[in-house]
């Protein structure tokens, strides 16, 4: 297969497979050694669909209705009525951010790490989109897959740094892109140790361990869990900014890449705005200003989704 | 060359070798995935000499002395003095564990991630073990570096997890274990993001990131960073324990090892006591109590260090 085959030509193709080229030829004075050839991508929005809601947020939502069928009483808090019925504005007015982290956290909160994996994984096996009627996981980017790809040949490392919950994109994150769990770094709960019925276990607490991986904790978060600069990094909102900014002003050559959801038609338009920062400057001026590289969904990709999606 | 060629014929070396035979021929019935193929190991005293002091401690004393010269009120201080000239118990006396690790912490504070990890590697390519006369970096465990290769070559995912800061471990995982950085789980500082000549650093802080990894820790760590339960777990510790626990009680079969230092000719002899919790149980006596292979440094290898190293 072409290297790219659903990116069509323009300048975003042309700055990948350049960069590319430059930092993995021998003798390029761009060239960059393997070990350091670090790749680093935002998951939601960036290599899979974050509208209308994050992934995360419709299985959140399920997990709190199943729990005030059993405990109606919890559901007469005004922040569970609201996120319970998805309307995460509502929740947001009557509980704050954080009384919307609580409420969000409380179904999981007391299970352990793999009975939370494997909850994650079932309902990503069926969970469907409200949209386009195939399960989440299958609406990847395919020309991100492809990005993937052509780094991978390239001898680049790749990890996702998600905003999300690192267990939660962990449990598709090989089947998708092929990305081992290890090479997840994202947001995550506290975890207790414990002694059950003679097995360690860890259990899920209701409180973050650390901030949620968004903003100048991405940086943070990555030399903690990889210890290398990337230098190539992928993102799609004000929330990815500062690992963008990290990428860039290391000692080697750098691709920073912003996703432009310009596209309403085939998928949608919306700018790239931190959900834990409304009021920062969005990516794509970020972008203009720093000189990233912008990738249109509408004019760079002549596909969005892979073949197997019936939009 | 034979695996496990410097393992004597014995208890330990048929554990090893049968377990890794059984779980990873196909149609065996102990036989588990690849991608669950997953082995952690402590690594002071476990995949390298640890004594007559961490090696670590050795490069922070160092620091210590040299910030002391500058700034010699610094030495005024009790517990400064003490851990300056290597006396550790002087120094828990003096400050308790909190003013030792405060002190301990002080030299590479303020700068950043980037200058520690070059300052680490640069200090560990010459720093000499006041015993054996050669590099640290050269007083890996021979039978240890073979026991990876094995894993390896049958499929095993390979972690060190550490009760050692994780930046210093990395400076040289790659060249003494062909452990890359992103594969070293360690006790870390916090970093602070901050945009310095234009350019993003991040910036050591005086406290640690958490809880230092040892005991408890250990499996929090491996969940939050490798998202897996480990089936081979290494240590010599009681600081261990808990890791090894979690391998022992997964869903998979299991191999659990201990190190037993108890050759003062060849290495040293002491036992298997926690740094951070002096009182807790030697590692030895829950391995016998656990049924997990203890590994005689005397009886079980027949070499102890690479063959560069004049000992």
């Amino acid at each position: 297969m072409t290297a790219l085959a659903s990116w069509r030509d323009g300048e975003a193709k042309r700055a990948i497979t350049g960069f590319v080229a430059r930092v993995s030829r021998e003798g390029s004075p761009e060239f960059v050694a393997a070990s350091a050839r670090i790749a680093v991508f935002d998951n939601d929005g960036t290599l899979w669909c974050e509208r209308p809601g994050f992934v995360q947020a419709y299985y959140m939502i399920g997990r709190l209705q199943a729990m005030i069928a059993e405990q109606p009483e919890l559901g007469e808090k005004p922040v569970m009525r609201a996120l319970a019925a998805g309307d995460i504005p509502a929740a947001l007015a009557a509980g704050g951010m954080e009384g919307l982290m609580e409420a969000a956290l409380l179904p999981d909160t007391g299970i352990t790490a793999d009975a939370f994996a494997e909850a994650a994984a079932t309902w990503l096996q069926d969970a469907t989109h409200p949209r386009f009627g195939v399960p989440f996981r299958r609406l990847v980017y395919q020309p991100m897959l492809e990005l993937l790809d052509l780094l991978r040949e390239n001898s680049f490392r790749i990890f996702v740094v998600s905003g999300g919950g690192v267990e939660f994109v962990r449990a598709v994150s090989e089947e998708l892109y092929g990305i081992p769990p290890d090479d997840v770094v994202g947001s995550s709960v506290e975890l207790e140790f414990a002694r059950i019925d003679g097995r360690v276990q860890l259990v899920r607490q209701a409180r973050f361990r650390g901030s949620p991986n968004e903003g100048t904790p991405k940086p943070v978060n990555i030399q903690a869990h990889i210890g290398r600069r990337p230098i190539v990094a992928g993102g799609n909102t004000a929330g990815d900014r500062e690992m963008l900014e990290y990428a860039q002003t290391g000692q080697h050559p750098s691709l920073c890449l912003v996703i432009d959801h310009d596209d309403d038609e085939r998928e949608y338009a919306y700018a790239g705005a931190s959900f834990t920062d409304p009021g920062a400057e969005p990516i794509t001026t970020t972008a203009a200003r720093l000189g990233w590289t912008v990738v249109s969904m509408k004019g760079d990709w002549a596909q969005i989704f892979p073949d197997n999606v019936p939009v």
